[in-house]
C-alpha cells in the first residue's frame, strides 16, 4: 500500500478570499510577517502496492478530470507520497 | 520573497465524505486502480526575504492556531517551498 499526493492551488490570477480573510487574521494572533495566504487543495490516493509510472499517470488524469477545475485551479504537484 | 507551505488532513479516524465522493467517481472515468481518496487543505504563505528558522516557528504557531482544528485534523507538513 502506497499513497500519491495531488496539490491543487488556484490560478494565481484568481482571488482567494479564504486565504485573504486567513492572511488579515494573522496579526491579530501576533504573527506579522506574512505578506499572503493562498488555500489551496491537498488529496491522498491510496493505492494497492508500489507506486508505478503508470499509477502517476493515472493520478495526474484523475487530477486533471476530477481533482480540479481547469478553469480556475492548477495541478502543481502529483508525486508518490514517502512514508 | 519565498513561501512555506503547511498540508493539513482530517485525522485518519474522522470521515472524508468528499474524498469518498471522489474515490467512488474515480472508476467511472476508467480509473480503477485507487483504494481510497482522502482530501485535506494546502496552504502557502509568502513572507519576504527568505525563509528562516523563526519565520518556520511563526508558519508552525499559523498552522496550529489558526489553519487547522485540532479536534478533527492533523498538521503534517510545514516547510519551505522551492521554487
Amino acid at each position: 500500500m502506497a499513497r500519491i499526493v495531488v496539490d491543487v492551488m488556484l490560478k494565481p490570477e484568481i482571488l482567494d478570499p479564504q486565504g485573504k480573510a486567513i492572511a488579515n487574521e494573522l496579526p491579530r494572533i501576533g504573527l506579522k510577517n506574512f505578506t499572503d495566504v493562498r488555500q489551496g487543495k491537498r488529496f491522498e490516493l491510496t493505492v494497492d502496492g508500489e507506486v508505478t509510472e503508470e499509477l502517476l499517470a493515472q493520478a495526474r488524469e484523475a487530477a486533471a478530470e476530477l481533482l480540479s477545475n481547469p478553469v480556475i485551479e492548477d495541478v502543481i504537484n502529483v508525486e508518490a507520497l514517502e512514508d
